[in-house]
């Protein structure tokens, strides 16, 4: 059978600035998954697409090719309603941890299929494992029990679903082809969108901490993926929230672990506390669940007893210790003041460094490794006072790490702190 | 040991407009030419230069470093003073097979590597291979024997010349990223100037049949192209030539050897006689030979005499009969008037889909196939007059070329003809 389309004809429109037709863009992405059109060819099409640009007629055919590259999941099945979440990724974002649990305890469905971390930000699998004995894979017929028995998931997505943004991610990783509105666009939405959840709520980040480095870009992204969602009949919102300051106090697998446990436990760091309640308002009002107070719902106690059906439901233990690291290094105060800032992106660089983080997807991660923040913005200190704990099994990558943080906490006289919401699209 | 650079780092900078440096693009090349840069890499910073650009800073060094991901030849030894010739390719351009031996007959020395045919336009070599007996390939000892016994080599380049090239040539081929100006220019020149020739005279080809549509593009890449010899201590000269209309009366290999010999023997068409003897003048010019007229090595046999010598050297034999299609087919003016024009690319194709050409370069070519123009523009016709005819050894293709040459061939009231030679950039 000859091929209906050139691959080379396609790349050549879209390098001079072109339109590609739907049936262009079904056939590259389906051949592109077969192996039919070569790496080479389609990280040429990736780079046109990065510079060009793509329409909203082309983002919304190229996601639905990619959506039909695998498996649409059917959750039309589940009695409740169901409401998934995304975040594009900050450093100590561990809010799916208390958000999954917390959002099923007030009557909605969680499907969350999660990934691994790549680059500075943790993956949220990976902070899972930090548990004794839970697993990230689950057959469908487990993944279905569970939703129905428990109402919550996380575990990790199945090959069968968008195997074209597997190729896609992959390729684009290594071609410098990561950081294209379109691209993030159809890879983070074709697999939600896959998943079958009937409304999503997206936690766009923006700050030095976060892929977004400015508002402009992050609402520009946040509104795409609203509009693919919406034209797929999914309830679609977006928070852009703040990501200049790490989440929290905790970054590392299991520390953010044991800060969320404080979370659902009642306590936790006033900021987590503050996101996952939003989030999870966003959630119940997209799943048409108006009346529940999900801040109850965490103070009951609610939440806590779903997290520990929910983790015991994939293997884990949830009375078991969680893992420490070996070595703790404490960076104190140089001076007097107060903290007026903690910068995100070299504490996530620093926890990367000290184990938690992977340079290629095969590698393995430290369950152990990380940063403790022991002064936000704000926080008043002495000199000699600690600002930043430095946890590894590894003491060989302490240096490395505390080189990555100069000048990441600068301390002066006030500090200006910055709302956590910044803005809602949908 | 570590690679000094990362290649995503690379591709981005070129990506967001910056400029290489020089270690760069070294780094570059070499990793690629080794496969230590994958081809889904390179095809992604050839898309980024593609819609970027070069500096002319980055070309130079570019082209440097194609030249030495290979050997660089060194014909100092030669009595005589090296003068190359190098067109962009055009429809019938069968130039290089008078030129090569008339310009060794005024005494400089033609050191040719060449090419095959890959779309519209043919390949010398395989216009040459259809002399019985020719050989394409030279070990070097034989190559540098010829350029001092006879003065004239056109052969294939051996695969230790400009190794980057090649890959780089075949992926481009594949990603839609041929057409870009420094990506032409560094192709032809990291070739020509590793050839080791002291001088160079670039045809551009402008029109129709040719690469570079119009005279702006054609005169950017010979500008860029007479930059980069002139920077390595090669004289560089260029032409910009008109390619509307198909070059003399032949197009296909073994009707262009014949027409070549007509010229070689006094006569052949107009046009082939004078942009043979342009280019012999701004060769040997070049060359420093300014008072030796090629008009009278032509008229006194003494080109006819050198291109023997240099076709009986590769094992051809000179008086062998070409060989000749089964099949001749005469497309016939449906009114009399003057032909207005004879569009070069449809009968570049039309020669190419009766056997001539190639689509991949594995494929073999036909000899035999090609068109050859029985009215040119400004020439008065009859109706039933032949206007073009068809050479196949396989009858099955004329009708796909009849449809190409739809309209090829315009006849009116009078013709306006342009100049052959449009300008000299150098």
């Amino acid at each position: 059978m000859t091929a209906p389309f050139a691959v080379v004809d396609v790349i050549r429109t879209k390098r001079d600035g072109g339109e590609l037709t739907g049936a262009q863009i079904d056939w590259v992405i389906d051949a592109y998954t077969r192996g039919a059109v070569a790496e080479e060819q389609m990280s040429a099409l990736l780079m046109a697409i990065f510079l060009r640009g793509m329409s909203d007629r082309e983002l919304v055919r190229w996601t639905m090719a990619m959506i039909n590259s695998g498996e649409r999941m059917d959750l039309s099945g589940l009695a409740r309603p169901t409401v998934d979440k995304h975040s594009t990724g900050g450093v100590g974002d561990k809010i799916t941890l208390p958000l999954a649990p917390l959002v099923a305890a007030c009557g909605a469905v969680v499907p969350q299929l999660s990934g691994r971390g790549l680059g500075h930000t943790g993956g949220t699998l990976d902070k899972l494992e930090a548990i004794p004995g839970w697993r990230a894979t689950l057959t469908s017929e487990e993944y279905l029990r569970q939703l129905h028995e428990v109402g919550a998931v996380v575990c990790a997505a199945g090959a069968a679903l968008a195997p074209a943004d597997r190729k896609l991610y992959a390729l684009r990783d290594v071609t410098g082809t990561v950081d294209s509105i379109p691209l993030i666009a159809s890879s983070i939405m074709s697999k939600k969108i896959a998943e079958g959840a009937s409304a999503l709520v997206l936690d766009v980040k923006v700050g030095s901490g976060a892929f977004m480095k400015d508002v402009a870009t992050a609402r520009t992204l946040a509104e795409a993926m609203v509009a693919l969602g919406t034209a797929q009949g999914m309830r679609t919102v977006a928070l852009l929230t703040a990501m200049d300051t790490p989440l929290g106090r905790a970054v590392g697998h299991a520390l953010e672990v044991a800060e969320a446990l404080d979370v659902l436990a009642g306590g936790g760091p006033p900021d987590v506390v503050e996101l996952t309640l939003a989030l999870a308002r966003e959630m119940l009002d997209a799943a048409g669940l108006v009346d529940v107070d999900p801040a109850k719902a965490l103070a009951d106690g609610r939440a806590m007893d779903t997290w520990r059906r929910m983790i015991a439901a994939q293997g884990g233990d949830p009375d078991a210790r969680l893992p420490r690291a070996s070595e703790v290094h404490t960076v104190t105060a140089a001076r007097a003041g107060v903290v007026t800032s903690v910068d995100a992106y070299p504490v996530g660089i620093a926890s990367w460094r000290l184990g938690a983080g992977r340079a290629r997807k095969e590698d393995p991660v430290s369950a152990t490794a990380g940063v403790v923040v022991r002064a936000r913005p704000g926080d008043r200190v002495t000199v000699g006072a600690p600002l930043l704990e430095l946890h590894t099994d590894d003491p060989d990558r302490i240096e490395l790490a505390l080189a990555t943080l100069e000048g990441a906490v600068t301390i002066g006289d006030a500090a200006q702190t910055l709302p956590l919401i910044v803005e809602r699209v949908g």
